[in-house]
């Protein structure tokens, strides 16, 4: 794994993942992207209501927090049933393209901030983890867009259970328990 | 979960793949596709040379078979070393438009067979797991494609989990234990 943090690489990260789902669900029929993993889990169109609440109200709020206060201020916190009202009429394509839009505007802004190595290791305070940096905060939101992939292929995955028959054994997918939400 | 397997459904799910994963890797640094999970795990570059092994001598092969001989004959075995002839002195872009074209391929020749409803309930004998149908065979070919984005994305997210710092408690895919190899 990588001991240091990389701006450059990271944003070359976040600037794909809009791509990337949009490739993997647009279009596709909503048995695959309207249906959780029962009980109150969330469906593929949610998670990306989550990630336009994030571009929204984590990611840069957060960023822009920290150059203004330090750690003299800790963040608001992120509400993570905010997806709701991002996604309240809308289609999967809608949001598709607001997660497009939002993350573009958000990476030229991060580029703008010009962020120095000096800037990077600034503290934050985050409401319930206490102590971080701004290098942590920036690895998170490319980490937290992994952490939603692993669950999209996951829910989907979820519901071929069946119909795959013995071979869901070989599956690994089918065997995640749920640990990314 | 869907407890009938749908054909078209099917189709528009692999038919999208490698268009997802080309945009979600294509011109990304090493760091992020040349890494892995350590130990002989592997990496996001191999992941994509067996998903292209597969194309080659799994899924089309094994569907011929059953309409060919049933559960006559069992499939031939999977050799799951065998990404590393496909990957020999490539590029990641390379595999990419492999995994694409050879994708592109398959669906046409499935589109071809015409299956009908009695050819998604003929048997065919895998070698390990016993008795298995065709409508099985090709949802797991689906849900392969999300076993393998499933682990690209952990594979990944490994790489950043030392610089997301203390937010790795929060990150699912940080706590999966490769179930999905």
């Amino acid at each position: 794994m990588m001991s240091e943090f990389n701006l450059q690489e990271t944003i070359e990260l976040l600037s794909r993942t809009p791509a990337a789902l949009d490739a993997l669900l647009r279009g596709l029929p909503e048995n695959w992207t309207h249906r959780n993993e029962g009980d109150d889990s969330w469906t593929v169109f949610e998670v990306i209501g989550h990630l336009i609440h994030g571009e929204r109200t984590d990611w840069m709020p957060r960023a822009r927090r920290i150059l203004e206060s330090g750690n003299t201020r800790p963040f608001d916190a992120f509400d993570r049933g905010g997806h709701q009202q991002e996604i309240r009429g809308k289609s999967l394509e809608k949001l598709l393209d607001e997660f497009s839009n939002a993350r573009t505007e958000n990476l030229v802004a991060l580029r703008e901030m010009k962020l120095t190595p000096a800037d990077l290791e600034k503290p934050g305070l985050h409401p319930a983890l206490g102590a971080v940096t701004m290098s942590q905060l920036l690895a998170t939101w490319a980490a937290h867009d992994l952490t939603h992939v692993h669950q999209i292929s996951r829910i989907m995955a979820h519901q071929y259970r069946e119909v795959v028959g013995p071979w869901s054994a070989y599956l690994g997918v089918m065997h995640c328990n749920g640990h990314s939400s």
